[in-house]
């Protein structure tokens, strides 16, 4: 089946013409949900995929990402969890495209990780399907990685954590990564998991806090005790360090996970796993994100 | 004994002329070490204290904040925990201020709070000595809180959290703050210490960490569980709750705690502290700071 995908994130626009998990043509620009005003969405959309719209007028329209989201196109109210390719396919959101013809929104998921707690995902749920897992734990690297519960091929839950932005913001905007050099020496992703296995609880140690941590790492450079070329990876280290602590907290401690990551940042994981003896599984975002979405469209088609 | 001061912070400069921890006189601008260059600092002393200098000969001259950090005017190498007031007072850096007067920069202090671990202070080593405590646990509230421990009028150890700068952070340049609204609903404040309180691993929930914690706030909002004008408040009382959390690890569970802190701040750990059954007695930072200073320079001038 031939159909017409956009991936609709923050900061980037996405048009695909897929058949059978390839892409036949594409299209790419920097026309982010973020950079758009009301109104404007259904524009930007058939400047992009409109020749795709005409060469196959009975072709499937399917929207995902942040264009769900309230400052997207349609807001498309979140599917709970638990949620399989059934349960999306079933709570797609249609959007009107012109002439009549409806794309449709996949949305978001929302699940409670905790009593009291809530979370959400707009994306991440289609390629998680497509990873075709039954059962098993992924983890989605990005800026925002999630770490998600699979279930007898249903999303049972989920936890997001802001690694990525957080070390984006210590490096940019905060005095804690003001001391860090260039280049930077690797080495220091390694001594800042270690800071985070310290501060796991898991080995006496007392849980001295992440907000204690960050302040450290400066303070160990302005103090000469760490060079200021190992501060950029050591947040990092830490960062990821923390992140993985809460995920084993939170999904117990797998003997493998699923990684959902281009290969430098997947590298991150794999080794900070594999020193707590956790084995990784590659999967590559890009194929998990066509498989996700000829699963939906398929179910679609059929409903 | 009559001695002048600069209290030189990253954002302001205040000069006094004090008395038997009296001000006499006092003057402040927003010079601070952030704000000039090398080479500048004398000059900006001289113009604020330079009537004072000339009528007080003989008067003692201390500096004390990050006037002797790097950026600042001499750096002055941290003294090493424990410290108290003799071990300042022996430590205390030189800097010419003209015509062959000295004055002396108060060195900040630097300990290892837990093993391997670094942290530094200038400026609360004063205020610390100011409140005369002997044995006791002090939390010096502020953007960057530190926690203190005192031991037979020596300062032991501390950890800083940076707690102050994250809110900001979260607030000014992250995701996480971006749908928050006012007038703020300080009943997030609680909301916060509870979500705090459940990641405490004390109560035998799983501690799923900050990082998903902080994406929990905003995916709580834009999912509609939390109103939007909690958000602040939330976030202030998960960041406070989070590093009491770790400043009870590090110093195990005083049944009092010292907050020198301005009214509005120490009201929040007061209120926080309280609900985990902790009793707090306040002090005065200007007051403390006083105190501090006039310890200092009377040991300084015995020596």
């Amino acid at each position: 089946m031939r159909f017409i995908v956009a991936d609709w994130g923050t900061t980037r626009f996405r048009g695909y013409l897929i058949e059978n998990e390839t892409i036949l043509d594409q299209v790419s620009s920097e026309e982010g949900v973020s950079a758009l005003q009301k109104g404007e969405h259904r524009g930007v959309f058939l400047k992009h995929c409109g020749r795709w719209l005409e060469a196959e007028p009975n072709a499937p329209v399917l929207l995902v990402g942040m264009v769900g989201s309230r400052e997207g196109w349609v807001e498309a109210p979140y599917a709970t969890c638990p949620a399989g390719v059934a349960e999306i396919a079933k709570a797609l959101i249609p959007v009107e495209i012109g002439n009549g013809r409806k794309g449709h929104i996949i949305p978001g998921l929302f699940c409670e990780p905790a009593p009291g707690a809530a979370d959400v995902m707009r994306g991440e749920e289609t390629l998680v399907l497509g990873t075709g897992i039954e059962n098993g734990v992924v983890c989605s690297a990005g800026t925002h990685p999630k770490w998600i519960l699979v279930r007898e091929g249903r999303i049972e839950r989920f936890a997001t954590y802001m690694t990525g932005e957080m070390y984006a913001l210590m490096l940019e905007h905060s005095m804690i990564g003001r001391p860090a050099t260039e280049p930077a020496d690797q080495k220091g992703f390694d001594m800042g998991l270690d800071a985070a296995q310290r501060n796991s609880g898991t080995d006496g140690a007392a849980r001295v806090g992440l907000l204690h941590l960050l302040f450290c790492a400066r303070a160990a450079v302005v103090s000469g005790r760490m060079a200021s070329n190992l501060l950029a990876p050591y947040l990092s280290g830490l960062l990821t360090g923390d992140e993985i602590n809460g995920a084993l907290a939170q999904f117990g401690r797998p003997s493998s996970v699923t990684i959902l990551a281009d290969h430098a940042r997947a590298d991150l994981y794999v080794h900070a796993l594999a020193r707590l003896g956790i084995k990784t599984e590659l999967k590559v975002p890009q194929q998990a994100l066509l498989a996700g979405l000829t699963r939906i469209v398929r179910e679609h088609s059929q409903s």
